[in-house]
């Protein structure tokens, strides 16, 4: 997606240890209009190829803002896994574990029952798809809810993190608007 | 806002300790065509009034859709205080001790200076104004950029919790879209 790269190009940078630094236009400061022109063109993606979807699934925090603008393409809710149990979760939640790379530990989300049912449709959609550990975590909460992944959607891909091989390999339609094929010496190359 | 009046009244939940539990719809799983409207009803009210907004700010989580869709309809930035310092968040940023009444305990705001500028006007948009402390802590960072608050906007109200008495007092403009007047033995009463 042109408008994606161009600020990537524009703004993004690599600060090294593979961590591309996004948070001009991603996730601290984010830019509404271009966040609802992805949140478009990740719906428009799955809305004809992978049929209906009940739902949108991200995990907090970044994943929200692409996954809330894909919703409302789609016309259907979005749900976003937790990383702590706020005192509004009163049922015990579904659980699992994942592990976070930004942070450098392991992470657990948590998935009210009420919000994924089953034999619905989710489409999941996150800021990054990495190593693939934080949407393969989200799958896991899908099937123990009974559900059904259609789909992955990404803003960046890193290909050469392995996460859009192993989601390839179990049939998935993975899209993602941009792909970083490199990070080497503070450049950034695009796909 | 009638669209949240009425969503409330169906889907919001008492569940004692002054909570209310709206996760059906808008801090876990989110309805997205509501929160793009109520996005739009937030920008109308301080496009109009207090003239220009050149930002958005919020804190995580919960801030973040309602933050988002004002941005989105006042075609500005959004940006997030982050509670805690991610690995991209590279220069030593602003910072701000307040206390989450739904965590029961202190918690830091940071801000990267990078993305709120002197001079800038900045709407603060949050999910809720119960007490008002979220709120006073970021008119804090935007004092501390050297920017101004030019409103504040909020998705819902409880007045008797004091929070929009102490921003009236400061002369700022405040918008919620939803009042509620009392949380008792776990009926929600919306003025």
């Amino acid at each position: 997606m042109e408008l994606l790269r161009k600020k990537i190009e524009e703004e993004g940078r690599d600060i090294g240890g593979g961590i591309l630094k996004v948070d001009a236009f991603i996730n601290h400061q984010i830019d509404a209009v271009l966040m609802h022109a992805c949140g478009r063109a990740l719906a428009e993606a799955f809305g004809a190829r992978a049929g209906q979807v009940d739902k949108v699934l991200t995990a907090e925090i970044s994943g929200i803002p692409p996954a809330l603008m894909t919703a409302l393409h789609l016309e259907v809710p979005m749900v976003y896994a937790r990383k702590r149990r706020p005192v509004t979760m009163v049922e015990e939640p579904l659980r699992v574990a994942t592990y976070s790379h930004t942070k450098g530990r392991e992470v657990e989300l948590l998935l009210s029952r009420e919000f994924v049912r089953p034999g619905e449709r989710v489409l999941i959609v996150d800021d990054f798809l990495a190593t693939g550990r934080t949407i393969l975590g989200l799958m896991d909460l899908v099937k123990q809810a009974g559900a059904v992944t259609v789909g992955v959607g990404a803003l960046i891909e890193k290909p050469f993190e392995g996460g859009r091989e192993a989601l390839d390999k179990m049939g998935l339609p993975v899209e993602a608007l941009a792909s970083i094929v490199a990070l080497e010496e503070g450049r950034v190359v695009l796909g």
